[in-house]
C-alpha cells in the first residue's frame, strides 16, 4: 500500500529545513511517497496556511498523512496535534491551522503529541517540524495508532476568521483574504454561506460580472467566479485583479444576491 | 513498474494548486512517482511552458507520463489532448504547449480527451489541472490505452514559432526566446538549422566567442554555446549575459557561419 | 529496499534543468525515491550550498545517495567525486561543496569519477548535473561499488571557511555565513568551538540575549540561539534579524564566554 505524506509549511525553498524534515521523515518511513503541498505560506502566516491546506487536502487519496508546519510558537508550550479528519490524517502545531479541516469534519478525533519516544533526540527548540511533526506523520504513515501519539482533547485551537458580514439591503461583505500568483483574489465567502444567486459583486466601486470561467469575459476584463476550492473569487482574464482592481488583502468585495433557496448562489 | 508521472505547470508554488492537482493523481494512482519538472513557467505564457517541457523529457525514461498544464484558456472550447509520442506520454491543454514535442515526432498519435468519466465530478470549469488532466494521466500511467481517452485527431495547435532568418550575406538572425535564471539567453536557433561552422555571433554589437564550454572563457567574459538541450545559448561566465549584453527576449542574435557541411554548427 | 536520492542545486525552479536531471536520473534508476533538498541556493554560491547540505543530509536515513550540483566550474577540468561518508553517498563536482562532510568524516572514502560508461553520451560540456553526477548517483543508488566509479583520491577540494577568531579577552568573534528566508542569521561558529557558556553575544553594537528558543522572548524581539544545525544563530521572534539588526553576510557576531569546560557552550 502507498504510503503517502504531503506536506505544506512556511519553510520556503531557498533553505534546507525542507530538505531535513524530508531526511527525518524517510528515516522513520524510507517507503513513504513525500508530496510538497506548498512551502511558501508567508513566513508565519498560520491563516494562510490554513487556506491552503483548505484548498489541498480534500484531492488527496484516503489514507494520506499531511504535515502542516507554520509554527510561530515553535519552542513555547504549544501542544502539537494529529488529527484524524474523514479519510485523513494531519500533523502540526495547535495554532489554528486546521481551521478549515476541524470546521468541515466535526466528528474529528484529535489527539495531542506527548508521545516523546516518537520524535528526535534530543528535539530541538526550534525544529519542531524536523524532530516532532515530521517523526509523528512518518509513525502514523506506518500504522501507528492516533492513540499512541497521545491522549484526546477537545480543545483544538481555531482562528477567528472574519465572517463575511450581512448588509442591511440583504448582501453580504466578504473581504480579500488571500492574493495568489496570478493576482486572483479570494474571499472569505464560500458558496454555501449565500442565500441566493449572487447578482453584483462590488470590489471597490467597481461592479464585476458574476461567471462561471474567466473564459466567459473577454481578456484583461475582470470577473467573479467560484474559484476551485468553492471560494468567491475575483479574477483578471490572463490579468491580474490585483493590480487592476488596486485590491488586496482585506479589500470588501460586496455580494449583492437575488431571491432563491439557501445554497443555490451557485 | 514505477509509474512515473512528471509535473510541469505555470501553477507557482505559493499557492495550493500543484498540491490539489498532485492529490488528485494519487487518487487515481497512489503508487505514481510523481517528479516535478518545473512550476515557475511565467503565468499564462505557453511558448515557455513549450520549451521548458521540450528542455526537459527527453531525459525521461520510456513510458513516463507527462502533465502539462499552461492554460489561459481553461474553462473555454480548447480541447484537452493525450498524446504518445515516441516512448513518452504527455497529457494537457490543446493550446501549442506541446509544438516542440510535435514537431520531433511528425508519428506521434494525438487524441482528443472527451471520456468524461476519467475525470473528477464536478469538474471546476477553472480547474482542469485538478479535475481533468491530472486524473487522464493517472489512468494512462496505470496502463489505460490511448484510444480511451477519446478520438484520435490530426490538427493539435502548435504554436507559430519565428524560425531564425537567413540574411543576404548567408548568416543567420535568431532572436532570444527564453532568459534563465542564470542570465543565460536561450534562442530560438537549433543546431541543426545551420549551414556550417559558427564563426561569429553578435549580440546588439558585440561579437561574442563560440565556444564549447563556459570554462572556455574567462570569469566575467561572454560567450556563445550550444546550451544543453541543442539550442545557441549567449552567456557570461559566472555571470549574467542579460545585464551584462543588456539583452532579453526579442533581442536579436546574429550569426555568421562559415564554409561546411548541413548541420555542420557543432 | 528504498532507494532514496537527494538532490541540491542552484538550478532554481524556474528553468526545465532540474526537470532534466531528473529525468537521467530516473532513466537509470526507474524505481529511485527522488527527494528536492533545496534547489535555491544564489547561483554559483560553493559555500551557501556546502552549508544547506551540512544542514540537510545528517537527517536522513542510511543508504541515501546525495546529488549537490552547484557548479561554477562545469566543463573545466574540475573533477567529479562520488564520496561514502558515515552512511551517507554523496555524488557532486570536486569544488569544496563538500567542506563539511569531509570535515564531519575524516575517515571517509572519496573517489574521482571517471568510469564514462556511467554517464550520459555524449555529455554536455555545460550540463553534467544531467549527464554525470545524476547517472552516477543512480547507479551507486542500484548497488554499484564506489570503486567502479574511479580510483579513489586524497585531496578533494575544501573550502577556506574563515574560523571564528579568538579575541584578546577571552570572546570568539564569528561571522554571519547565511541569511535565510525568515531573517535569522547563521554564523560560523558551531557549540564545538565554544570554551564555555555563552554570557553575552554582540551584533553591532547591540547586546542580544542567549536564549533555549525563539519563545524565550517577546515577539519582536532579538535573540541568539543555537540553531537546528548545531550553529549559533541570531533571530528575532516572529520577525527579521537581518532587518532590525542591519546584519547580513558578513556582519561580525560577537561571543564573550563564561568560565567552563570546553564544548559547554550550550
Amino acid at each position: 500500500m502507498a504510503r503517502i505524506i504531503a506536506l505544506l509549511t512556511d519553510f520556503g525553498t531557498v533553505d534546507p529545513y525542507l530538505g531535513a524534515m524530508k531526511g527525518a521523515i524517510l528515516s522513520v518511513c524510507p517507503e513513504a511517497t513525500l508530496v510538497d503541498l506548498v512551502h511558501e505560506v508567508p513566513a508565519h502566516d498560520v491563516l494562510a496556511g490554513a487556506l491552503a491546506l483548505e484548498a489541498a487536502y480534500p484531492a488527496f487519496p484516503a489514507g494520506t498523512v499531511f504535515v502542516a508546519v507554520v509554527d510561530p510558537g515553535v519552542g513555547s508550550a504549544r501542544r502539537g496535534l494529529a488529527i484524524q479528519a474523514g479519510e485523513h490524517v494531519l500533523v502540526g502545531p495547535d495554532n489554528g491551522l486546521f481551521t478549515f479541516v476541524l470546521r468541515a469534519h466535526p466528528e474529528a478525533r484529535v489527539h495531542a503529541i506527548v508521545n516523546a519516544a516518537l520524535g528526535r533526540a534530543p528535539v530541538s527548540p526550534v525544529f519542531h517540524g524536523r524532530d516532532v511533526f515530521g517523526p509523528v506523520a512518518a509513525h502514523l504513515a506506518r500504522g501507528l495508532a492516533l492513540e499512541d501519539v497521545g491522549p484526546r482533547v477537545g480543545d483544538a485551537m481555531v482562528l477567528d476568521v472574519p465572517s463575511p458580514r450581512r448588509l442591511e439591503d440583504g448582501g453580504l461583505e466578504a473581504v480579500v483574504v488571500h492574493v495568489d500568483r496570478f493576482g486572483n483574489l479570494t474571499t472569505n465567502l464560500s458558496a454555501r454561506e449565500c442565500q441566493g444567486p449572487a447578482l453584483h459583486v462590488w470590489v471597490g466601486g467597481v461592479v464585476v460580472p458574476f461567471v462561471g470561467s474567466y473564459a466567459d469575459v473577454p481578456r484583461g476584463a475582470p470577473c467573479a467566479l467560484l474559484g476551485s476550492s468553492g471560494r468567491l473569487e475575483v479574477a483578471v482574464r490572463e490579468g491580474s485583479a490585483a493590480v487592476a482592481l488596486r485590491a488586496g488583502k482585506g479589500t470588501p468585495v460586496r455580494v449583492t444576491c437575488g431571491p432563491g433557496p439557501v445554497g443555490s448562489l451557485w
